[in-house]
């Protein structure tokens, strides 16, 4: 019976269900809980069937505990599965009374014990299941969903829980079905092979990981601001506006459209991917199974690599033969106008919010905005590139290019405080499964200082490495790569490292001209392993500076006049930067590869879901 | 001197001066504060010049207010002004010096009385400049900014302000180019008028107090999920999914960009208005002059619109000899092949992220997101509906219909509770200033109830109302209008309603169906004035359901597996929603169109800046 004088337990009010971390995220682990009723929810994360002797039912009789494989499981009872995939597909919340009358009991009475996460946190609850309520069969595949009523007690076997969920009810079970290829069911398959499978990465513990790290990052951003008093302001997503042609636009129209375009020839290949795409595609593959073999570690994941890789040659033998038939095919748009199209005139996925947070700025003070950016660049194999990418910008009035530095070094110590004392449990994980220098490179950001070097310095620096040779020559007047910024905050500084006053020429047109006359007030924050999390700068507030510059660099005026309009009308110094915040989760994660920390990312070649 | 034992007055850390929400934004007005020195920046909301006798400078020998007009006063001083515009522009932190050195004394004595704004708060900072520090006419135009060191005393003369800074010292001056038609100097412009200067509105208090409450609406919406322990999840922008065909898209595209469609003819109209929408606009403008002759009301205003239409019909006289000349130049796009698109596929803007989420929820437990949502929608005139809108988004695993709708209601509340809470003067202002009901109906839905009815019975209501004509005859089984929804809660009901159980045909095909086979788990919240601010459902979890729907509605499986995937793959029952945020700044802040209160509307014919 439940003890009236248990302690509270919170019910999350729209399922009406205990939500996991509030059981075995306690910190004695639940045992202050033993004793009650709830309800949970969850996925079977890992299982095994305890058998028990034939005639005697009673609890201590376990012959001990015995693994079985899902896949042998599965596969020994697949056709018994077909039979009631019906039931259980309907999800009801009757199906356990169905379950009764259509499921022949088992051959010999046994207890599943499931390990189920619900996402709220890194642990599991136990849960025990009689055979007498449900097969093993059906719920002891990884990725099963149930659905559970019963009664927190001490573990049938001892082991590390404290408590495990005795189950009385089962409400609903979506089962697993066995001709899915339920990717999860082998064990530990490397994040990358799950990347075209971006429903079912946030089962893994990993990727749940990651989604609680970036939400308490969000979180914590959010706070720093309010906490300021800064306002957050919506900026477009679509813009007419070209920010100086420093990144390639994707297009947005609605010439395409059958309406628009009628009577024209659309060839629209939605199989989806291209020769080169499918070729690239193998080169990584290939690349995938060297290392593997190297490793020798995991040889399951190697055969499903080789498995994968003969499958993607069949595809390019394929679309080889498409390919060719199509290549006469062609789309002729007669008239296309962009006066016809949606806007009246071009228009983009925006690169940069900063221009418009600066009109909301120069009335406002401090404002900020979180949304994404746009990059078309080709570059399909960048670790830390998307060409969609979430950013965090801000921009203050009356503040110069030292403040912002000020600002972006405060925030970056908040947000790595933030996810200590948030995400412990998280932390630890990833530093056990992933990266172990993880939680010292949080703490030696909220702890430490940041270098802060003038570009000039920066270039003097590389130039004068020892045996080191960069792939591009470090220069005077050339944007710093990704390979010279990496050197200096992993290898010369070891911390994270601020590079400022850069030249004029590798800056946006509206960064601020410094009294030299040469370079501008723009910074970068190079973050060690990730490279560079925020770009910044003062921006020009002097119209007499700014107006030249853009007809310099052949800005229309007109397009910018609002833009100007703000110099003329009470200007005011400001500054401002933009954190990619996902470049951020990859350095609180510890994870090597941008397309493992975002639900769902855009690449060149594959836009997938 | 400044009081050792004052209160504490909080820096803004990165720009060093006193946010004025923190002088004027007391209780007591900032009578605690006097005799305290601060610096603080802002805009110059209006301003009046005082007389002092000529020989005497003492304080008290002010000879009284007189109100100075602004575009009197430049039109004055036009040559005076151009002379040191060089020298302003410059906003230098020695301004000041320079200013002595440049300035010629003004003829009289006189101190410059400047409300001041900072965007912090509604209130304004009254602030006194002696004319020995600046020239009246450089710092009184409405829309100047200055930064100025001053010591917080009682009013120079008394008035309704209980504190004033009397200035010491000018650290930068922005002045209004008197050239640049500052807009706002002509007092009380209808918002409308303002819509084509999206860069200028936010000084007005109007859209000062709509931004603090959007910024107020998006912060309690993110401490509403925290506090309930659901994750923030980002969704992609960019997606490949064809979401059933129930919305117009826009496409997203490289295939325009110069390298890829070579020696093309590209007709970039960046003139960016075509004649279709100049005529328009003008028929809107028109409108416009007829509503403010009727009012006459607003004589200035009335001239200004006149001004504007005949510069409109200028415009079309160029532009229609223009299209002429270039009906016959075309693009012919050779080879217009979506497998050289970026993402070798087509992709389009995400019309909603709620499928993208069900494949956390259905790992995570409860999710929410908030991003843009585009429609490419051509309704020109809506006043609730824009290309780009910003949603709110969430989805719930083991939830079903009734929690979602629960969940719905209690955000509702919760969101208005938090803008009574947080924004007691910006309601206050714009109760006066725009809309008398508004602390009321945000009231009503914090202690008040919603309706609940199914769609059928909405749609029997609809059909007996007498001696009403609805534009569209509501009849079973289409979609409610505008019309008929808001008849139900402004008229019949009078109060926020929610309408579920739709059929079928008129709801997307991821729905879940309802027993009878013919509706589905779907709602919508209705709130007066407004209209529908929420869509959710409970969505599909039966496989064997799901399918069949789709191939119905044609929707090729292979593009959709992942989603089906999540069905075969331990499904649980999930619900969710949306929230049109926008809609709710448009409740919230009394506005009637909601082009308004969106920082930079996109709609249909105009994407500026």
């Amino acid at each position: 019976m439940e003890s009236e004088n248990a302690e509270k337990l919170n019910l999350f009010k729209y399922s009406k269900r205990v939500i996991l971390k509030d059981i075995v995220g306690r910190d004695d682990g639940g045992a202050g809980l033993l004793g009650r009723r709830v309800v949970i929810g969850g996925w079977v994360k890992s299982s095994r069937e305890i058998k028990k002797d034939p005639p005697s039912m009673v609890d201590t009789d376990a012959v001990g505990p015995k693994d079985a494989s899902c896949v042998e499981l599965m596969q020994s009872r697949i056709p018994f599965l077909r039979s009631i995939l019906k039931v259980l597909g309907g999800g009801d919340h009757r199906i356990r009374d169905k379950l009764d009358s259509v499921t022949p009991k088992p051959p010999q009475p046994s207890i599943s014990v499931l390990q189920i996460s619900d996402g709220s946190c890194v642990r599991t609850l136990q849960v025990a299941v009689d055979s007498a309520l449900a097969s093993p069969s059906q719920i002891m595949p990884t990725g099963t969903s149930i659905l559970a009523k019963g009664i927190l007690q001490q573990p049938y076997l001892p082991g590390k829980h404290v408590v495990e969920l005795k189950v009385e009810q089962l409400l609903h079970v979506g089962i697993v079905d066995p001709d899915s290829r339920y990717p999860l069911s082998r064990k530990r398959l490397p994040l990358e092979m799950l990347r075209d499978r971006s429903h079912i990465r946030p089962r893994t513990t990993t990727v749940a990981s990651i989604t609680r790290i970036n939400n308490a990052l969000t979180q914590a951003t959010h706070t720093f601001f309010q906490n300021h008093g800064f306002l957050y302001v919506q900026v477009p997503i679509i813009t007419s506006l070209d920010t100086g042609g420093f990144s390639k636009k994707f297009q947005v129209t609605t010439l395409f459209n059958k309406e628009t375009v009628q009577g024209q020839n659309i060839v629209d290949n939605t199989a989806g991917v291209s020769l080169d795409n499918i070729k690239a595609s193998i080169k990584e593959k290939n690349r995938l199974v060297e290392e593997l073999k190297r490793s020798e570690s995991n040889k399951e994941a190697l055969v499903a690599a080789v498995q994968d890789l003969r499958k993607t040659n069949e595809l390019v033998a394929q679309l080889e033969a498409r390919e060719k038939a199509k290549s006469e095919t062609s789309l002729r748009t007669e008239k296309l106008n962009f006066s016809e199209d949606f806007f009246s005139r071009p228009a983009y996925l925006t690169v940069s919010g900063r221009l418009h947070l600066e009109s909301y700025a120069c009335a406002l003070g401090n404002v900020y905005t979180f949304g994404p950016r746009f990059q078309a660049e080709e570059s399909e194999y960048s670790k830390r590139l998307l060409a969609e990418m979430w950013m965090v910008e801000l921009e203050m009035a009356f503040s110069e290019l030292e403040d912002a530095m000020d600002c972006a070094g405060d925030l970056l110590k908040y947000m790595c405080k933030w996810i200590s004392d948030h995400c412990p449990d998280d932390q630890k994980f990833l530093s056990k499964r992933i990266d172990q220098t993880l939680v010292d490179r949080l703490q030696s950001i909220v702890s430490g200082s940041f270098e802060k070097i003038t570009y000039a310095e920066a270039v003097e620096i590389l130039k004068q490495v020892p045996g080191k040779k960069f792939e591009a020559k470090p220069e005077y007047g050339f944007t710093l790569t990704e390979e010279h910024e990496s050197y200096l905050a992993d290898e010369f500084y070891k911390r994270p490292v601020i590079i400022y006053n850069q030249p004029k020429e590798i800056k946006p047109f509206y960064v601020r001209l410094n009294d030299d006359g040469k370079t501008v007030a723009a910074f970068d924050v190079i973050l060690p392993k990730v490279g560079a999390v925020i770009r910044g700068s003062q921006n020009e507030e002097r119209f007499d500076w700014l107006s030249p510059r853009m007809k310099e660099l052949g800005l229309t005026n007109r397009e910018y006049e609002w833009y100007l309009d703000l110099r003329r009308q009470g200007t005011v110094k400001h500054s401002g930067f933009s954190v990619a915040l996902d470049s951020l989760v990859l350095y609180a994660t510890g994870l090597n590869d941008i397309k493992d920390v975002v639900p769902f990312p855009r690449i060149y070649g594959n836009g997938n879901h």
